[in-house]
């Protein structure tokens, strides 16, 4: 490594710098899910080698916005008082500290979402995203105290905002409205195929 | 009512002949939720005024193309073997019957998630939607004998395919992109927010 190396820029810099952030590692849990589950996802998003590509384009546009895109949320989310104590304290005051923890993996997500292969790995890391959404493992990562459980309802209603609010990042470097088309379909098939996954410790075996 | 009345061309005309569809009569299960859940979840979606005003611009457009929409859905579904027993006969041989018998209220659903209002007959109805899917109700309106429960994880993940595939339709008559743009993020959150009030019979209470 060189004494001269820059201060990563963007969050596809170095992410295993990033605290709490186990993908690939062997603090990650173990996904009950098997690679022909998630087969069969792949194919209910229909996620096509074609959007494979268009997500790595994606990746090349929004790694420099992806910490702009989680500070959006993160307002919108904060403009919502009864949605506060569930990233800040438990009545509502804020969290700063809690938020500067989450906020790389936070960004880390858009690109992963763009880049990482659908293995192993995938699976394990992303059973311990959904695990951290409930009280299995929220707040535990980052010490700390908010509610320590998002309902599913709500993971799944904000998943909206997310996919509504990429076409922008995906334009903003001007790419032709085709590719902004393509990108933001493959984008789409990924962020519900990651969150589908994410549900999984909400509910039963025999629901899911 | 007029004897020169033309045949129903689209789904928007006398959704009250289509068997089943239930919507704001009494044969509609009850909601569990309350207003105040749903109000917070338009939140969650982010889904504005100006959503709703490009809503009704999307209803006008998709009116004569959501039995189009379905019918690719459902080429789709049909293109996977392990999806088939939930829509045809246990084995996956095809049932005819009960898909002639569902698609007028698929295709219902489309326009119905783009005009109506957020009340407690769309609360009422959403949750009949969701029981459906389930054990609860699958089958029942409609007397088939496919397989008794949709997997949740496969309700999530079909939604990027609803979603993604939107835009085509909305851009199909010719409006400008900016309009293209404000119809499909309105429908996404307004699909959103109808598959996340489906979820509700997958999950316990505490999780949901």
């Amino acid at each position: 490594m060189s004494e001269h190396q820059p201060t990563p820029r963007v969050v596809t810099d170095h992410p295993e710098r990033i605290p709490g952030y186990t993908y690939g590692t062997d603090e990650a849990t173990s996904s009950p899910l098997t690679l022909e589950d998630l087969a069969r996802l792949k194919e209910a998003v229909w996620l096509t080698a074609d959007d494979e590509r268009a997500l790595r384009e994606a990746a090349e546009i929004l790694a420099d916005q992806a910490d702009d895109m989680v500070t959006a949320y993160r307002t919108r989310l904060g403009g919502l008082p009864w949605m506060r104590p569930y990233s800040g304290h438990p009545d509502g005051t804020p969290n700063p500290e809690y938020g500067a923890a989450s906020k790389p993996r936070f960004d880390r997500f858009i690109i992963d979402a763009c880049t990482r292969p659908l293995d192993q790995d995938w699976l394990d890391y992303q059973h311990e995203i959904g695990l951290r959404h409930t009280r299995a493992k929220k707040n535990a990562t980052d010490h700390a105290d908010s509610i320590d459980h998002i309902p599913m309802r709500y993971l799944l209603a904000f998943t909206a905002v997310v996919i509504a609010t990429a076409r922008e990042y995906l334009a903003a470097k001007g790419a032709p409205a085709e590719q902004v088309d393509r990108m933001h379909s493959a984008f789409t098939k990924s962020v519900m195929l990651h969150v589908t996954v994410w549900t999984r410790p909400y509910v039963d075996a025999a629901n899911w």
